[in-house]
């Protein structure tokens, strides 16, 4: 398979990585990939229809910041005239989320490749959270596959888990911690560090962004609820109709308060179904919620993040994420492209 | 699917429920399976080609405690009999686990269903421990399916995510809490019982066995570190060359010691590739051992259980499972089902 990837940070670069030393990994034995073209922001792009030398184009950038004066011609080529003009099986959507811009290029991105019948694996969670429905629907009429494990969770297996191997529940409720600033944050004001000395710790640490309004806030987190919302629960539920709290408002002493009550505060992704006229609806949630030490949401330190699924016939699950690094994100990509790979020898699954 | 159950203990039983009660689970919706015979060790057997009224056969077993005058012309059938002689698609071995004998009751099912060209779940972990391979091999040569996603942690999805989501990882290391009855036991000798006690209260609630040696030497346990590492590591390791550690040496003091160091005494399975003479070995250990409060296996309270897995690309993920029931277990058997559906839907997965 032909991959284009549109973005090349630090995940991008990872991926890389993994493809380019994979006499490292046997597990990458049966998987057929070779990348033909990468597009970025503001360093330029790299193209080789023969599949590029993965392990040039990393020493390239890291040795002059951008891509050009090893590959002239694709030096201006943007990510959709990538997408329009070059011959690749699959589009790997890699670029920033933009949440005042409700992800528009990214949804651009995935619907160029989609229209003209090439597969789609997404790191980037706007489209599922904007506009899940007509992609999902898209991709379907153009019988090709839209996968998005990197979305949530890193590269913890969290939608393959709920599409093939749960079949037959009924999803009832999504629990999560899946935002790892607020979390990091949260576990040094434990420690008695101020909201700022936190958030400023974090970003030293590169854990949180220059400007973390967007972690802070709740908006990382509502979209990742609207993610899961609307793959797992069927929902058409947008960022903007999640609930959101903000930690900026929490005090230390609330902190220490829950901690003498042995009860942590996280910050909890909820998502879930409940009567309502006619029918049901589905109700996300980001709040900030005592959590009791014995619950295994209590534990997760830093970066770390948890997932609880609730069905009707197996109860309830939970998937644990631990000390997670960039192969962690990495691997969604990897996860995807072998699940593409599968759906392609056998088709109709 | 035509469905032959051999066995109808509580399992046996919830799963007929559930398949009873369809309406309430939407879930199962697309599950076509019809149950054309039930055999058991001592309480007859039921056959209808045209597939049984699960509702009575529930009744009918609950008023006489046993099959024959709803079902005279089964009455005396064997499971071996009906495995051989009736019109079935899968075989689901639901016997109980005869670790003295090594499993040979439930492997000979398994084989005698394989050699017919059926299809196979078991919930029975005898054939994964002591017969993997020669029955992986025979129902590839038969082009039939092998399935047993509930002989490890009821039917939370062990294999289902270590096979069908993780791909491309080379899978390090298992471990997990795998046995009920000895971790239930651990925790009420922390609240202060006795072994003895804590034993005939698990006992009391069915947790335990009457003898409940099997599940106190570890030996229910070693059979499992047996299914995940021949399943999951291509090992080929009975559950004889499993180390076992007896929870009866366990003495208060002990764990008591290790509260105090803010650890939980834990009954911990353990698989692992390591490097041997001319190659690598597979190791599976069940050991008592001292875990720290921060740890999610800490957190697991009385029947529930954990797992984690270790690999090369992702890292490690933990799968918990809280408060399983019935259900939980029955669940195991429905997965199966499902994924065999797939499976005979698009071949050459």
């Amino acid at each position: 398979m032909k991959l284009l990837l549109l973005g090349f940070g630090n995940i991008g670069r990872r991926l890389a990585e993994i493809l380019a030393d994979r006499a490292s990994y046997p597990g990458l034995d049966g998987l057929g990939v070779s990348v033909v073209g990468i597009t970025t922001g503001s360093r330029g792009a790299a193209v080789d229809p023969a599949g590029l030398d993965l392990g040039r184009v990393l020493a390239e950038l890291g040795a002059r910041g951008r891509f050009g004066e090893g590959y002239p011609a694709a030096a201006t080529l943007t990510s959709e005239e990538a997408l329009r003009d070059l011959d690749y099986d699959v589009a790997v959507e890699m670029t920033p989320l933009d949440i005042a811009g409700r992800g528009a290029a990214a949804i651009g991105h995935v619907r160029t490749a989609l229209e003209r019948g090439r597969h789609v694996v997404t790191c980037n969670k706007g489209p599922l959270a904007w506009a899940w429905r007509p992609l999902r629907d898209l991709a379907r009429e153009k019988g090709v596959a839209f996968l998005y494990e990197t979305t949530v969770m890193d590269g913890a297996p969290v939608f393959n888990l709920a599409q093939r191997c749960l079949r037959g529940n009924t999803l009832l409720r999504i629990e999560g911690i899946l935002n790892s600033t607020t979390n990091f944050v949260l576990c040094e004001m434990e420690r008695g560090l101020s909201l700022a000395a936190a958030v400023a710790g974090a970003q030293r640490l590169g854990v949180a962004e220059a400007d973390p309004a967007t972690d802070l806030d709740g908006w990382d987190a509502a979209v990742k609820v609207s993610a899961l919302a609307n793959v797992l629960l069927d929902a058409e539920l947008p960022p903007e109709a999640v609930e959101r709290e903000s930690l900026s408002a929490v005090t230390p002493q609330r902190i220490e308060d829950a901690l003498t009550r042995e009860h942590r505060l996280k910050v909890v992704c909820e998502a879930f179904r409940t009567a309502s006229q006619g029918g049901t609806q589905v109700i996300g949630r980001v709040r900030v919620r005592e959590v009791p030490v014995s619950d295994p949401f209590a534990l997760v330190e830093g970066t770390g993040s948890i997932l609880r699924l609730t069905m009707d016939i197996l109860g309830s699950i939970v998937l644990t994420e631990e000390d997670p690094d960039l192969s962690t994100t990495a691997y969604g990509v990897v996860s995807d492209l072998f699940r593409l790979q599968e759906e392609l020898d056998s088709p109709g699954q």
